[in-house]
């Protein structure tokens, strides 16, 4: 079982901010389910917000509308293959968590899970828009938790050096992504 | 001036999918501006759309107002510093293209400015959605053009090896950035 440090709300968009690939995970009445997302952002500091795109023919959808929860999950290079399979496969036809070999974990504030072995965590309350969500398949969702793994995040920064297989992954398409790489630091002009 | 080659329309999300770090840029009766943002990804394929997250207080926010268009510019390492004080300064009070050591590049199909030197570019209009506007900060912009440097993408993928120079930035707070790394891929399962 991972280590997870929480992460105090007001710099829990950082966990976000680089634009990694997401696993969205949800449940309600016994049934839960994980997919891969691509299309997730900040949205707002305080309180922290996020956006995420779920289309309207996928369990998760029906999930999150049921429950008014999810999370988002951050998986790592180690994780590519089951990232691929959870985006691949429809939860109304197989069980996700399963089919992907990716395992629940309790959430501290949903009852969503989180996703093992991930390096972040974002629990999540939707705020109700139905006009993005009927018309664009967008979801608001206001953080009310948020944890990650202290070998790469700490102090409300990135830190994947030595641990090449914690790195996040950015999908592109295809079965392609890249993995995040190298920290930059510029000093601000005087 | 850069090589820049068009990008079909329906694989223009591919250019954002990955979650880099964007210049907006965007004009208006002569005044033109640039801002970095973190907060902008893929909303849809088709037709493509893409969201970004643009402050009531910037000038940008006046002049996409006021014209109903921007484009998003996708910065790479080389022009690490000129994002950081693209995002650091108000074009209210300077120029910033001159500010940032940023140069504008006229469009194919909006009045807003390419900005030089950066791998790709997403010519937007705005597809116009008062509440998300005023709620959220949020707009949505239908894409209507999209060019990519073919050093580092071509045929609907990124390759960024031998052109480290060129690599998408990835911010996340306080003058910090990465930079996208390795590519992996993986086969779907059987």
């Amino acid at each position: 079982m991972p280590r997870l440090a929480p992460v105090e709300l007001a710099k829990s968009y950082r966990l976000l901010n680089h634009g990694p690939t997401v696993l969205v995970s949800s449940a309600h009445e016994g049934r839960s389910n994980v997919m891969a997302a691509a299309w997730a952002m900040p949205l707002d500091f305080d309180p922290p917000k996020v956006l995420v795109v779920v289309d309207k023919s996928t369990l998760t959808r029906q999930l999150m509308e049921a429950s008014g929860e999810f999370v988002l999950n951050i998986p790592c290079k180690a994780q590519a293959a089951q990232v691929l399979a959870a985006g691949s496969q429809s939860g109304k036809e197989v069980d996700k968590f399963a089919a992907s070999e990716l395992s629940p974990l309790p959430a501290c504030k949903v009852g969503a899970p989180l996703v093992a072995g991930c390096i972040a965590h974002l629990e999540c309350k939707i705020i109700s828009e139905p006009r993005n969500e009927q018309q664009y398949d967008l979801f608001i969702g206001e953080i009310i938790a948020a944890q990650a793994d202290p070998d790469v995040f700490s102090n409300g920064h990135w830190h994947f050096d030595g641990h090449d297989d914690k790195r996040s992954l950015h999908y592109v398409a295809g079965g392609h992504f890249m993995v995040i790489g190298e920290e930059i630091d510029v000093s601000p002009s005087p």
